[in-house]
């Protein structure tokens, strides 16, 4: 990977009158909408300028080109800087950037999001930036194989945060030789110094130590920093490279530099005006770096349609797809291992990756079969979350899994991943008491609730094999972030091959015209209603089953009919709020009807350790006590 | 610091037999129980029985002594271990680890909680012990001024995690040279080999690089542990201790040493009793270390309440009360910081912490009134809340605030918080779309949701400063996890000082016989229901007002006595799911009773930036849009 001629044909002084107008239009820009972070955006706009003049290899026209670098600003706040670029290379307008900037319906919003295409991703809660390079990194090297490089500029105050670390173990483990991370060392953060401060060999050591060759420059010496990038680009022994730069904090204003007070405050107009004159004054130069490579993609031509292009691991055996007889007892979290395996077959694009427990989530069957499109994350779930998100960037639909309870860990980056509108699929599984006497860490509990609050969610809990196949296969195409729920224990298979189950339906399995009672569950539950709809026929109670298996969207029609029975009994494995009892209750009370006597079992209180059927029984949620439920309905 | 006269009376050969009986009892109640972690216990069996037996300096028979060394086990799946060490120290009966563990209602739960005395924190979730402990000793060295030491055991499979590096990052920042971390480098995790396996050189490098002495030693040798142990209680210049021991996995039953196919597995009866013959067979060793030494208290004796003991640091100045003007417009975030500051005051086991934003949160007015008790995380939120729970272990009060947004990158912290029973209090600030042009990543649009969902929380969202400052002194003395949910923007004080606001309760602020609808809003919406009634009153449309400063717990009875209005319209500057709305309908169907017609207006969709008011009409829960709702309920 070497150079490609355009970057020497712009030379530094060039790349120094753009850092001066990246300052100025910082500066313009967040004064004119009253808010923003100009003091953030001038320490680092000497990186952005030599970046775009000499070293980004990117085509402004066409940013969806699969042979373009990519630029993540992990400092978020510092919007002003990446959008004053954007208008230096000619792709948005002085207009926009003046009247548009953190305006109600533009999209230049306070933090970057991929409402602009020359964005990746949304950042802006900070240490996230640099976990989504990674997985761009990795798209670009093992699946893509392509010689972009990703280029992520990263504040210090950002380094304090675990994930940072979890990214450059990431990176250096997977040799991502084109991962650039640059360090924006001003040394204040919002409220005052940062832990390290300008301790940059601190910094060295640390990343260092993790696996980086680092490269420390003056960050206002255009030299230095051409001198850094260039290295950058060259051959570092499959090592990611991050670059510290030391900075000063609204460098290029002598009243407000390496000061304690200006941090996310836009300067008064006045104040604009004596920065703008110190900094010589507005400019409108426009000005492009290097374009990427046509010739540098292996082979074929590089496209804009990343669907288009091969990928070239191919699986190492053509998987059977696994049947199930009806009454076989199947784990829905093996199911899922198995479905995400034909799904890897039939689909190039589909990738996996695991937080270190693939044999338990059974993400391990894909692992074996489509070796080249796993990637183990080790336990680190943030990184999980945000290399998926990366990878989806690149047009990947990646399926990333860990034990439901430990996908709260990465809550942050689910809800980012929101932001960022890409399209991928959570799998938690060991859902719920019914894991044993592993005990409530283990135990997921929350997760319902937490994924119903992300925007754009579907949320889905099956009961038996054949539904988790059928709705993992869906997951693959669906928009936004999708979270299947699985169960580790096994229990009978419900459904023939080839049933279909489409999202916001559900499964009515016992019904009558004299329902007395409609019980309802998912996942586990389900079962102990079927379990607990015998029992009540045998006492001459009539109850209709109704497998809930998508909890987001609810099946607004079955939860209204099941309202005409009177009484409901909801039951699941999960906290009693925000879980499928909310999600059945707004559906009652937005319908508007009338709505049944309903009573809600779920887990309430700490549980311990215990086997599954005791933790069932204690939680009360088990087949005896949906049966008492219902006989109390039929008694109020 | 040096070491006690009791060290030197346990030789090495007994703490040999010592290591030899746990890995056997390790053997023997994972057996029994049909389930747990022998061969994660038997790698680490040598650390704890050097530990145990010369180091650790602990009452067996006082645990809540505030003179004892405190352990903590971050890798809880090696409960064997520690459990094995509870009855060699014979605070367990053989027949309570051979019949209890992992059974339902027993104490000896498949990962440690707090349910056993000797236990600090609740682990299970990887990555947690750790920064629990740099909490712990924060408290020693800060607050409770003890020369106790934090021992903890750490897997290697667990330094993935970025939450261990943000911990180590904030022990050395914090010069806890009181904090002993061991890892246990047996170079497997449950599916295979760790990130860096055998490889402690490099974790050496990264220890080092954040500020760590590290002790690399053979976890077998227990001369070479005994003297790392030796060096770990010397002063070390004021940084944390990290002893990183190489170790094999199973080590003392060679059909399993070193093995990838024994992670989690009870050996069966035969294999367990060739482990138990191979190890020397059962022993009956009764064994206890060093006592912590009373004369090492600074002057005081040591005692068993944690209460009892001075907080020495006191308020620079004494604070006044804040009084607010009734109307006067004020951000709850500002009176949250306003009450903390009279609360630190009065109650010199409160302590703050925060992640970077105290300026904006306001946790600043507590940090620079009461500074000794003020611990800035900086931009680590997961450390922020780990190192309020082991503040919360020592007996101090935590309140630790960020942007609501960013309390959902510590969600499983909060959760295994609530498994640990720890009293604490969160405040995320910057709720909702409210908070304008910055954008999505900053507004907490999740945090109802995730916080109603853990278990025994409580749930605040005042509206105005004074049930700003009454709810955080209420806080103060709540069990579990509190949230205090604030808002950026000043809005008009709407209570006159003194009004009291129970948990659980709501204030009615329109009412009359005939009202036709009722208007239910907490914090900045409430102020629109307010607005909206007046609309609404000018058409003729009696409108009753509910806030709803008690989400979770609710007012049950005030959410019933709305219902006979007919209508309610229920507003929330947070997403559709698990938030006030959410609470609304649970309490209304819970009831029994018939429901009323209600419309939720919540926040629906992506929004970007804008200002307050733009934003809040985008959203739909401005007065414009609550009055419309109410307009077509009354249609309806």
């Amino acid at each position: 990977m070497t150079l490609t001629a355009p970057t020497a044909t712009i030379g530094l002084d060039t790349a120094a009158e753009l850092a001066a107008q990246l300052r100025v239009d910082s500066i313009r820009s967040s004064t004119s909408a009253g808010s923003g972070h100009p003091t953030s955006s001038m320490s680092a706009a000497d990186l952005f300028a030599v970046l775009a003049t000499r070293h980004l290899r990117y085509d402004w026209d066409d940013p969806r080109s699969s042979a373009n670098d990519h630029l993540i600003l992990s400092k978020g706040h510092a919007s002003p800087l990446l959008y004053s670029l954007f208008r230096a290379v000619g792709v948005i307008s002085d207009d926009e950037l003046m009247q548009g900037y953190r305006r109600l319906g533009q999209r230049l919003q306070g933090h970057p999001t991929p409402a602009l295409p020359w964005v990746d991703v949304a950042t802006g809660s900070l240490g996230q930036g640099l976990p989504d390079g990674v997985g761009v990194a990795l798209a670009g090297k093992y699946l893509d194989k392509q010689p972009y490089r990703v280029w992520v500029l990263c504040g210090d105050s950002e380094m304090a945060e675990g994930s940072i670390w979890e990214a450059l173990d990431k990176a250096s483990y997977y040799q991502l030789a084109n991962l650039v991370t640059m360090v924006d060392v001003n040394r204040l953060g919002q409220r005052g110094p940062t832990d390290l401060g300008w301790d940059v060999d601190a910094y060295a050591r640390r990343a260092e130590a993790f696996g980086a060759r680092v490269l420390v420059v003056d960050g206002h010496d255009l030299t230095a920093i051409d001198n850094a990038m260039t290295t950058a680009a060259e051959p570092s022994g499959d090592r990611p490279t991050v670059i510290l730069a030391k900075t000063v904090k609204g460098r290029g204003f002598s009243e407000v530099e390496d000061s304690n007070d200006w941090h996310g405050k836009p300067f008064p107009p006045d104040m604009a005006e004596r920065a703008v004159r110190e900094l010589g004054g507005e400019r409108n130069l426009k000005v492009r770096g290097p374009q990427p490579e046509p010739s540098a993609v292996d082979g074929s031509s590089p496209t804009s349609d990343p669907a288009a292009r091969p990928v070239t691991t191919q699986p190492t055996e053509p998987p059977t797809p696994a049947r199930y007889d009806l009454g076989q007892k199947v784990p829905t979290r093996k199911a899922y291992g198995d479905a995400l395996v034909v799904l890897g077959a039939q689909n190039p694009r589909v990738v996996a990756l695991d937080g270190e427990v693939s044999n338990s989530t059974y993400a391990f069957e894909f692992a074996r079969a489509h070796p080249g499109r796993y990637f183990e994350m080790f336990i680190a779930e943030q990184q999980m979350v945000a290399a998926a998100t990366g990878l989806a960037v690149r047009g990947y639909h990646p399926f990333a899994s860990t034990f439901a309870a430990f996908l709260t860990r990465a809550y942050d980056f689910i809800r980012m991943g929101a932001v960022s509108g890409v399209d991928l699929s959570l799998v938690g599984s060991h859902a719920g008491v019914e894991i044993g006497p592993d005990g409530p860490s283990q135990m997921g509990l929350e997760d319902l609730a937490m994924m119903r609050a992300v925007d754009g969610s579907t949320v889905l809990y099956p009961s038996d094999a054949t539904s988790t196949v059928a709705l993992t296969q869906i997951m693959a195409v669906l928009p936004g972030i999708s979270y299947l729920r699985t169960t580790r224990g096994k229990y009978p298979v419900l459904y023939p091959e080839g049933e279909s189950f489409p999202i916001g339906g559900s499964k009515t399995l016992r019904s009558s015209d004299q329902d007395q009672v409609t019980l309802i569950g998912a996942g586990v539950t389900l079962h102990a209603c079927l379990a607990a709809a015998d029992t009540l026929a045998d006492e001459g109670i009539r109850a209709r089953v109704i497998d809930c298996y998508s909890i987001k969207p609810i099946d607004d029609e079955a939860i209204a009919a099941a309202a005409t029975t009177g009484r409901i009994v909801v039951a699941e494995d999960h906290r009693a709020e925000g879980g499928l009892g909310s999600a059945v209750k707004d559906s009652l009370v937005t319908a508007g009807r009338p709505t049944p006597s309903l009573t809600h079992l779920a887990v309430r209180g700490m549980p311990g350790s215990g086997s599954s059927k005791e933790q069932l029984a204690w939680a009360g949620i088990d087949a005896d006590h949906i049966v008492s439920a219902a006989r109390d309905l039929m008694r109020g």
